[in-house]
């Protein structure tokens, strides 16, 4: 059995309490908040506090607070020689308290309050300081059903910034796909086999492989007729700038 | 049974001979292209040809060629007065020969190759001239298990415009993301689960409300990080301006 505490109550803190609360092998023994309210609904299920000098001893003490929250956080804890990770993918390792035995447990989802998620479909990058503390965080994974590997600092600060072009970036082309059928009152849900069809497709093949379209074709008259329908100065911006990196990376002559 | 005649050998023409092959109610009468090549794969299951002059008598012709070669194709059909679409999300029902009557049969989804594709998923946006017109293009969508939209030329380019924004531009995300792991030698695979939720998300709730990440929350230092952290300009330019896009769409002050 590997006992654990969850401190913050964000939506990876959350995701995280329901899923490990549902896995074999592993108990939730406390959950912190330094504000209780958002965890009274899980009073009856789970040991809540949010007094940081009344947290019980665990073999993982889980931190999924805000990135700028992380190390002042980590130092309030009033033990030492604990395993403490973090959740983040963009903070280093080294900015938890160095009293602690370091790692950190960084789930490359997006998480939202509305949309429900498999939890089990989350890969989790693992990265430790001590050797020894490998196979608890690797026990940690696998009882939630997840992938994991295990990558240095370097590779999860990559992997973060990937997932802000493909995740935060993504997004927003969907949601100017949305503006744009909106103002010709056309519905958004015509794109959304679409959306998956792409999204799918990288499965199978490359990114590379993958891309169609009037920039790849260098097909200036559609991409001139594409111009002149945008109305908003911003998207026009856009659509010259991915239109240009699209050309530089299938080698067309700009 | 709805006799039709495909003339084209890309990929729309490929997937939807395909997909026509296997309709109920459906015959694929006929396959024209100027060069039998791409073809000559298919001779056993239809009758193809390269001479124009040669098309039998259908209920409808499907032109599924590039958008520059439309108009030319449709005026060489030599009889006139019968049912003939265009499948571009771009050109115009008159830019098709008047001669015919005219109508458009546009799948809106991304065609390669490579990738296989359940064609009932795609949606079909049709555009007729005449209302008596309506009821086979209906039949044909129906028999291939898509589901069907009515629009006009100006909501379907919007809807082409969108998805150059939904498909070739978060495809272009994808592979910057790639481009991003593989530097520091990561494997891209630990993105695909994002990926998927990404699009699946907006299943869900819109885009707006989807929406997380350094941008939306207005994260200055981790913007930084992620600017400092890109090797590439143009990958600069897109991560600011992207930005930009989400601080506007989401009220943050510039």
């Amino acid at each position: 059995m590997i006992n654990t505490i969850i401190l913050g109550a964000g939506n990876v803190a959350t995701h995280l309490y329901q899923a490990l609360e549902k896995a074999n092998g592993i108990t939730v023994l406390q959950w912190y908040n330094r504000n209780l309210d958002p965890l009274q609904q899980f009073k009856n299920n789970v040991d809540i506090t949010n007094d940081i000098t009344a947290l019980k001893k665990a073999d993982i003490y889980i931190i999924a607070v805000s990135d700028d929250a992380i190390t002042k956080l980590s130092s309030q804890l009033c033990f030492q020689d604990r395993l403490v990770v973090h959740t983040s993918g963009s903070v280093s390792i080294s900015d938890l308290e160095k009293k602690h035995q370091r790692g950190v447990f960084y789930p490359l989802q997006t998480f939202s309050k509305e949309a429900h998620l498999n939890f089990s479909e989350v890969p989790i990058c693992l990265e430790i300081e001590r050797k020894s503390n490998f196979p608890i965080l690797k026990d940690l994974a696998e009882a939630l059903g997840c992938n994991y590997y295990k990558v240095n600092s370097e590779q999860r600060s990559a992997l973060h910034l990937a997932a802000v072009f493909i995740n935060n970036f993504t997004n927003q082309m969907y949601r100017i796909g949305h503006e744009i059928t909106e103002s010709k009152g056309v519905e958004f849900e015509i794109l959304k086999p679409l959306i998956k069809e792409t999204a799918h497709k990288v499965d199978i093949i490359s990114p590379f492989m993958a891309q169609t379209g009037p920039a790849k074709r260098n097909d200036k008259k559609t991409i001139q007729k594409h111009l002149n329908a945008l109305d908003k100065d911003i998207h026009k911006d856009i659509y010259e700038l991915m239109t240009k990196s699209i050309k530089e990376t299938h080698g067309k002559k700009l």
